[in-house]
């Protein structure tokens, strides 16, 4: 059978068969795909096995090497635990994870298994909450944010609002987000770039992701200082010993180069480029 | 009514409306689309008008750019005359388009018509001819060629030989063709590495175009001396007074900045990376 997840008169088609289904506060699917297995929430896919490193080590390592010693992480979101899976890379001192729907995790736990054992690792601290409440509610500090939400259509809508974003911005020095698709989901996009201007730097960085819309993927960085050296990621990156299948320091620096049209566009909002 | 091109288990589709069809040596079709115009030749997307310009101006200006002074250009394929476009912002002596199937050119002029003038620039002689005979004949000296190729399955197969490669290693400074993506079309891909190890210097780029197969696209750039130097391809943007939408300088050398997994396949056949 062929899966078909559309986005405004254009689609993105996948043979495969279902493995599991439960409606939980949103419909998880999971299938077995050409591209591996497959997680699908509410229609809309968060993941294959043979692209979800493309998306997550750009989501993950980029903001851990800005930082000089990433050692209190918060994750919002995330339930597939790829985000955990490459942070934990970084040996941090702890990782919060705060995923609201406590079914993706064990639906992800029993037939996806991308997580290499984060889920079990004994930093690792797994909150099922709402995050934007959590955030709200908050005392804590955390040297880094990773928001790892879905298409802010239906229960991470919240997460791309104002208030979440001032909320994360007391909380952290660097905060990322992936940001959709500035080619297909520009009314999402635009949202983004103009709600999170509560944040004193911000920046706009890109990946190739096969399996969500356009295959052209975004990340929102924003902090105090995001002045960008190779060097400086090169040395932490050798340090730290990590090991990657797609991200390298040369693709962290370059991911920041963006198309004229794009460039002209965050210009708008106020982004550094 | 949609129209599908799928690729090895997985598909792209876009909601259009046919508005010509044409048997010639390949079934031409065009479409009126979500993404505008969409040229489409033995079932697979050439271009839609939203997006060809990521394509296109990453084909032509990338090694347009890396010669002092590119004054006789040879295109081979192009039928839609976007690389033509493009390739006349740098005002060359002379443009040669060697296109196989005349009624792809008058199919595009008629509905499609990217080409904003250029077939009937005086400097343009387009030759319908099949590409790998007019080099194997071919007397003169360029100094860029260009291969704007379908992909090759039918018509186009013979532009991804070695001896198509060697005719053109002998007749320019600076060669490229389209090379596929990399990650959904691997078999392709890697017979275009393999065979065009007679050029002395490869490297391969990478753009983001939505309408091919996974949005991530690959060219392969070839010749005698690939430095990339952003000062030197910056200060020529300039003086040539090139206008882009989606290309620019920093983008240009960011583009050869390529994931690991990629790097460590090309270098197998001996690209630089």
């Amino acid at each position: 059978m062929w899966f078909v997840e559309k986005h405004d008169g254009t689609g993105f088609m996948i043979r495969g068969e279902k493995i599991f289904e439960k409606e939980s506060m949103q419909k998880i699917e999971i299938y077995s795909t050409s591209l591996g297995k497959m997680l699908v929430l509410d229609g809309k896919i968060q993941l294959t096995e043979k692209d979800e490193k493309m998306y997550h080590e750009m989501l993950v390592h980029v903001p851990m090497l800005m930082h000089p010693s990433p050692e209190k992480i918060l994750i919002i979101g995330g339930g597939d635990g790829g985000a955990l899976r490459e942070a934990l890379k970084h040996k941090p001192k702890e990782v919060k994870m705060v995923e609201i729907d406590k079914e993706v995790v064990e639906a992800c736990r029993k037939f996806i298994k991308i997580d290499d054992g984060a889920f079990d690792d004994e930093r690792v601290e797994i909150i099922y909450e709402d995050g934007v409440e959590f955030v709200k509610n908050c005392k804590e500090k955390f040297d880094i944010i990773i928001v790892d939400g879905s298409d802010p259509d239906a229960v991470s809508k919240p997460l791309i609002s104002r208030e979440f974003y001032a909320n994360c911005e007391k909380l952290c020095d660097i905060f990322v987000t992936q940001s959709q698709s500035p080619f297909l989901q520009n009314e999402h996009f635009e949202a983004i770039l103009k709600n999170s201007n509560v944040f004193k730097q911000r920046r706009i960085y890109l990946s190739f992701v096969p399996s969500y819309p356009s295959g052209m993927w975004s990340f929102l960085i924003a902090g105090e200082n995001l002045a960008i050296d190779l060097e400086t990621i090169k040395k932490r990156y050798e340090e730290r010993m990590i090991k990657t299948f797609h991200y390298n320091p040369e693709l962290h620096v370059s991911s920041f180069s963006l198309p004229t049209w794009l460039k002209e566009l965050i210009k708008k909002y106020g982004l550094l480029c």
